[in-house]
């Protein structure tokens, strides 16, 4: 189905490729607004699902400015719209007769979603609401497809009534006008300019001067205002809103591995056919130089991020999976809960007792962990191509720069480690006051916890299990740690925060490895790929937990889940062989992922390894800067002598 | 005097640097062009020195199309030439009435220049040189200022006399016209196209279809055809070579610190500036939002990065200083060497008896830690600045991706530690040998010798000169430990790169931590500054020194370095503390660089934290995006409907 997709793509003109690494900013979003507009065209025309126009837009590799369009803005209308509302906001963005988006960050507001300056004060004699910007750090800011696609915004507003607060609520605004699309009264909004990546999308911003929304435009699901008394209504339950966080933060977890993977891809295909210098101990008379994946400190750079690839995917698989049993679990009960506490997250009232609160907690964990592994990594497999890694045809640097925002937004990489902490600490406390586990934190806590007088030893050379559990050992350590430092010692939170940094990344890593180890041990993947795969896999899996476990190795020492000398032998021995053992595989590993050339639009990466040719033909015969003739010399003023369309070889 | 300069710069319109963020690669390029012009005609009108040309540029803040004219081609005819060839070459250089480059790099060839393709055939019949590519992969590449720019080119050729190879030489060859400037026959030269960073610099590529250069073009100071016998004749003492490599990558060192700072000046002053949630255990009535350098969390990531800018500081100028004592020893003693081995630098056959051995291990050995502190660091900056650091108005997104390739070119980073490691060996060995220690490093591998029977004891948190020893002590144990597995193990050089990379960066943490030291403790920096001041440099170093120990904890334990306890009392205890007392002044810190904000360019990094004003005004009237209207619905085939020059305020 991918490949009939990938063949109508490569069919049409505007998905040609070869001019993306060229263009500007203005060039690469008027393209990318006329692949959006296609890929709706021929979504109609084969009646695409929604999956497979994702797939499409995976194939075409770029954001595009119908994207919060078609996520956030239909999504906040389904969940959180009445069915009135649905019908007059959904239907005609589905069809495209409206183009949304969802306007929460302000330029002065990121994470802190209750700090958002912008007001929506109800006027009780017309029965509207008057969205206002008080100050300029009041703008909207970041928010995607307004800059210059989107009419319509789904604005997050600090709701006033008779001059109280009832915190921030959602409304439905027009923003231009659906014919001239020029901006509506009252309303400035625009784009907000250059990034680092990201700029085939126009990200916006909005003020507005006092503007008027009927009363029928405040997304009415979980609250409303009765017309007649004026009174705030709280209805039905808004902690379904926590479940699309967490699904949100699920599919960046299930995405890190692919988009990893692509990187990896790339640099371990361009590694195998790149040679440098022999190897030093070879005997004199040999000659040819030694690919560089051969080097060993080339495969401890790529091969445990091969690893993590496959790592991610199947904690992905595993968090979507229990995602999904919760929702079903949730809706069936219909049960709910909001929470009033500053800051706090459904982790903090029922930990311990519920799998919303650990899945919860478990997703804020892993977003952070998976997406620094996936741009870290990029970022290192760029390096790994050496100089050629730099050029934009390498297929890494604007892939690496697109995804970057991930670390930031969706929650920060380092605020939703505070989440992962409170939640652990919690149920830390609930194991300490002898209730019984309920659920895969607590039983891990109350394992270390029963076996505080007799320590523990784990095999993590000779037993995967064992791996495992030194994993969900030291992760126990430390959050009975954090515990009495805060607890006990009752130190300023603020003191414990790279505490609390350390203690999540290593609760999400014994997920991660986890979840690596079950997909192998209890998943299907035995019958899915014959003896040999899974045969590596496992090496895949011992080579990503072992590598973890070394970097981090002080805190395995100082838990007592591994020894020194373990420790030591897992790095000088048991990964150096691993990486000699997986090395064979290496490339068709990654060719297993099955990025088409197409989509991979990369020199390096290419299936075929005709790197050097391809490197050449686009400089030379793509380049338009090859169709300019300079004059050097600085006392001349004319810069360029000569503009022709394209250069011609002269060879 | 810079402020002098800066005066200047900012007056010409040229260098008006309000539309760089928004232009693509040609605009970007034809800029660039124009302010080399520019700089070049300001030099000659204010006679200014080499020194005032490079504060200039730096300011401009980008690379040009003439720097490697201005740096590799002007210093290689300078340093490899005859007088004869520095006349004919160089003084037309100086007055850009040529304008050069250094080809060096090939397609298919990086670091290793033994094996670089492109061939010199000596012709007695006419006594010249016929230079050819003989495949794609010979192709030079990544040769900057060549793509459009220069019109001369010194081309690194394997020498042949008589089907015989004589390794590579340099060789003058014209490439374009000097009044058309369009390539000359048989040359096929050209831009090799978009980069990560570096868009304003012309990186080319350049083929050869047999052309002759006369015998007077290879640059004959060190060796030389004589022509009438068509023997090869070796002269003079290549090995200053080494000393402009060396060279080289000592400025990398220096500039490392400033390149850092600049990140850290605007992620500093902007996490001054902005607010975003209460201290968790902030009184309930308390209202405001606390700024967020306030985090530890974001105190953990930055200030260790500030610490580090005075830390590569320092060192770079202990490097130089060495650098300049052995220029003179070498300049006075006319003494010099060549090597024969393969790969062999000069640490191969001389280490454990001189400074020149130790100054170039030394030199690569920093250079890759060094840079890979600056390159990371400012990542981490950029994400320290939130959502924001994604937006090019940052500032520092630009400027990282326009230093990354310091990671990868005058040696690959990781490549650079083998000859650490190589040098170390050697010097270890001589030291087992019971020879006396002649420099820094044999001094430090026989104290620990000297110790091996009694172990040690260092008063880390106590004595600042302790903490040095420590750094002393690990690097020695790993030099020991290699040597071990080297020679006693006979392990394979390729098994042991991971180790070799590991020990290179102990090492060469060792120089920062000692550098810095030195300088506090001997140096006039006592006397240039206020108590106050220096007495918070004082805590910058026990920052950078205690933060990279516990970061590196396994290793210091391993060694005995260390004790666990001692470890943990740094992490939890010493650093914390020392953040805390840091914070006050770190705005005042980073303000001693003293970075004009237009030299900085960036919206979150103004002196006058201005932040939201300044964002917001580039966005809403400088960014050309905003002159567009769309049609923003998929039926409708047209794309911009309107473009203005500027899109303006309906406010």
């Amino acid at each position: 189905r991918r490949n009939k997709i990938l063949d109508i793509l490569k069919s049409e003109p505007v998905f040609d490729k070869s001019s993306n690494y060229f263009n500007g900013r203005m060039e690469r979003f008027e393209r990318a607004l006329a692949r959006e507009k296609k890929l709706q065209l021929l979504r109609r025309k084969h009646n695409w699902t929604t999956d497979e126009l994702r797939t499409a837009s995976e194939a075409v590799g770029e954001p595009g400015p119908y994207a919060l369009h078609e996520s956030m803005f239909k999504i906040t209308i389904g969940e959180q719209g009445t069915p009135e509302q649905q019908e007059k906001f959904l239907k005609p963005a589905t069809d495209y007769k409206i183009i949304g988006c969802y306007a929460q960050t302000e330029l002065g507001h990121g994470s802190n979603v209750r700090g958002l300056e912008t007001t929506a004060t109800w006027n009780p004699e017309d029965k509207t609401f008057t969205i206002h910007s008080p100050h300029l750090t009041a703008s909207k800011w970041w928010i995607g497809s307004l800059g210059r696609t989107a009419n319509f915004a789904c604005v997050m507003a600090q709701l006033y009534i008779g001059g109280k607060s009832f915190g921030p609520h959602p409304f439905i605004v027009q923003v231009r006008d659906l014919k001239t699309h020029q901006p509506l009264e009252n309303i400035h909004v625009g784009d907000i300019g250059p990034k680092f990546g990201y700029n085939t999308m126009d990200n916006g911003f909005l003020l507005f001067n006092k503007v008027k929304v009927p009363h029928f435009n405040m997304l009415g699901r979980f609250s409303r205002i009765d017309p007649q008394t004026n009174k705030y209504v709280r209805q039905g339950s808004p902690s379904l809103i926590y479940g699309t966080l967490t699904w949100v933060r699920s599919n960046i977890v299930m995405q890190a591995g692919s988009v990893l993977a692509r990187g990896v891809t790339i640099a371990t295909r361009y590694c195998a056919v790149r040679r440098q210098f022999q190897d030093r101990d070879a005997p004199p008379g040999e000659k040819g130089e030694n690919p560089v994946l051969n080097y060993t400190m080339v495969q401890i750079r790529l091969l445990p991020l091969l690893a993590a690839t496959f790592a991610l995917h199947f904690t992905g698989k595993g968090m979507m999976h229990m995602y999904q049993e919760n929702q079903k679990r949730m809706n069936g009960s219909g049960k709910g809960r909001e929470s009033e506490t500053r800051g706090a997250g459904p982790e903090e009232t029922q930990a311990g007792s519920d799998i919303l609160a650990d899945l919860h907690a478990t997703s804020c964990g892993l977003k952070s962990l998976s997406s620094s592994i996936a741009a870290e990594g990029l970022e290192v497999c760029r390096r790994a191509c050496g100089g050629h890694g730099y050029s934009s045809f390498s297929g890494i640097g604007s892939w690496y720069a697109d995804y970057l925002p991930t670390v930031t937004w969706e929650g920060d990489n380092f605020m939703l480690t505070q989440q992962v902490a409170r939640y652990l600490l919690k149920s830390a406390r609930s194991v300490l006051s002898g209730a019984k586990p309920s659920n895969e934190t607590t039983r891990i806590l109350s394992d270390f916890r029963s076996r505080s007088e007799i320590g523990c030893a784990f095999d993590i050379l000779g037993s995967d299990e064992d791996l495992v559990s030194a994993f969900a050992w030291r992760a126990s350590f430390l959050t009975f740690e954090a515990l009495k430092h805060r607890d006990d010692n009752k130190k300023p939170w603020n003191d414990l925060l790279v505490d609390f940094y350390r203690l999540s990344k290593a609760h999400s890593q014994y997920l991660v490895v986890r979840n690596f180890y079950d997909a192998l041990k209890h998943g299907n993947i035995g019958r899915e790929v014959d003896a040999t795969t899974h045969d590596v896999l496992w090496k895949l899996f011992r080579l990503w937990a072992l590598h973890t476990l070394e970097q981090e190795g002080s805190e395995f020492f100082a838990s007592g889940a591994a020894s020194r000398h373990q420790i030591s032998l897992a790095r000088t021995n048991a990964v150096m062989k691993l990486l000699k053992e997986i090395r064979p595989h290496a490339v068709s590993l990654v060719d297993g992922w099955g990025f088409d050339d197409w989509v991979l639009d990369s020199s390096l990466g290419r299936f075929d390894g005709k790197v050097y040719e391809d490197m050449f033909h686009r400089a030379s015969e793509l380049n338009p800067l090859n169709g300019v003739t300079v004059d050097p010399y600085p006392e001349n003023e004319v810069l360029f002598k000569k503009v022709e369309p394209l250069a011609k070889s002269k060879l």
